[in-house]
């Protein structure tokens, strides 16, 4: 089994799944990596021949999930390439029911919210702008899809999860609360997350629901009055404020069924 | 009112509290400050004469906690130093009745969870040796008292706290589970979290509580059956692996009785 016990000397964080993609393939049950796969499986792995490697086949989101999750058995690991046997069956981890949208971040905090975000279960982010949200954020290499991609993969490899979430961006504050919002609101509830709601955020939520986070800033008025005009429901983090990308896991922790 | 809202174009993240330890004052109510609280209030707060800053005197945390946050009025700020006239009245927001037992994690991670943990109202951190934890880590940089002081002040400036938590250090793990959480067993439940356990971790949990995350492989049997057999509580954290920073902070969200 693979785990983070034999990840001498380094500080990587050692991955918990290995992401295969369709044209890893060489032939049927046979993949073979060459990329990064290969470094972490060599330096933080140290796969050694037979060893059996966790892996998943990525799953674009487009269809019902499948049971794309199994074992790898190592064929082969040397400089050139790592090769496996690979046997699927498992289903991966039920996602979360959250959809979970966030003014734009500063770039580190985006990618944090992405990876822990995904590795929570999260299989819709939102990202949209509002009036403390710097324009400069919109420019962001953090925001190129390549980027996007890599901090999902992460929160997938972290969480054995298969299951790629989808990005949208969202650069109008109104057109997004008053149109996309109201797509969700249709659904379930809309929880606004803001430091200073009187209510706290309630715990335990089964079924969809779109959680809001605003920016470090904290909306300005005209949009809190927006999100209330339109029936969201304006929840409190306690009396301590958190960063952008600890709120978030905090209320989904708080905001999760089971 | 100091908020993230002007902290123009750096990625740098504002903090939202001000903290000043007994020898910034030059006399009283009169403090002078000269490092790089005085870089981050010319660079990212852009402050200007008589601007009102949220400020807070630190506390060791060696008696009763004291109503020492308030607000400083800006009466020099320049290339040398920022002067304020302070005044101190608030109360810090309530302490988490959460002792915070960590396997010891890699460096970066342990910056993590100390900021993370007290951003969340932590008070006490106990950091320990367990199978599973590379010895090298216990040489870290990141384990210096400097370099531990400064992610809880980070912690507290965000979570305009300021009471200073205390860490300690067990390099053992059987003096550490059968000596030092005994002692915490007498006052409330040690919940061992453990991605193994079939029982959920329990919600809002009041009182004090003693919460163990082992290291990123989890911890061995021989550990297991130590918790277990001397009564503590092996809680689950669902489907999903997430990376201690990540567990933490779910942990204490899922835990806190508000």
């Amino acid at each position: 089994m693979l785990s983070g016990a034999r990840g001498g000397g380094s500080f990587a964080v050692p991955v918990n799944l290995i992401v295969l993609e369709p044209n890893d393939f060489v032939s049927e049950g046979h993949v073979r990596l060459v990329d990064r796969r290969l470094v972490h499986a060599r330096k933080h792995l140290r796969v050694a021949l037979g060893d059996r490697l966790r892996v998943g086949l990525l799953d674009e989101g487009e269809g019902p999930a499948a049971a794309n999750i199994g074992h790898g058995e190592v064929l082969r690991c040397d400089r050139e390439a790592l090769e496996l046997r690979v046997e699927l069956g498992h289903a991966p981890p039920p996602p979360s029911a959250v959809t979970l949208a966030i003014a734009l971040p500063r770039p580190p905090t985006l990618d944090k919210v992405l990876q822990q975000g995904t590795a929570l279960g999260i299989k819709r982010f939102l990202l949209f702008h509002s009036a403390r949200v710097e324009k400069s954020y919109w420019g962001a290499s953090a925001l190129e899809p390549a980027s996007v991609r890599r901090q999902l993969l992460l929160g997938l490899e972290q969480s054995v999860d298969t299951v790629l979430p989808r990005v949208e961006l969202h650069r109008r504050f109104r057109p997004f609360v008053e149109d996309r919002l109201t797509a969700l609101r249709e659904r379930g509830p809309v929880l606004v997350a803001d430091p200073e709601a009187p209510r706290s955020c309630p715990r335990a939520l089964a079924g969809p629901l779109c959680l809001v986070l605003g920016p470090e800033g904290g909306f300005v008025p005209f949009e809190r009055e927006r999100f209330a005009a339109l029936g969201d429901e304006l929840v409190g983090l306690g009396p301590r404020i958190l960063r952008v990308e600890t709120a978030a896991v905090a209320l989904l922790a708080r905001l999760a069924p089971e």
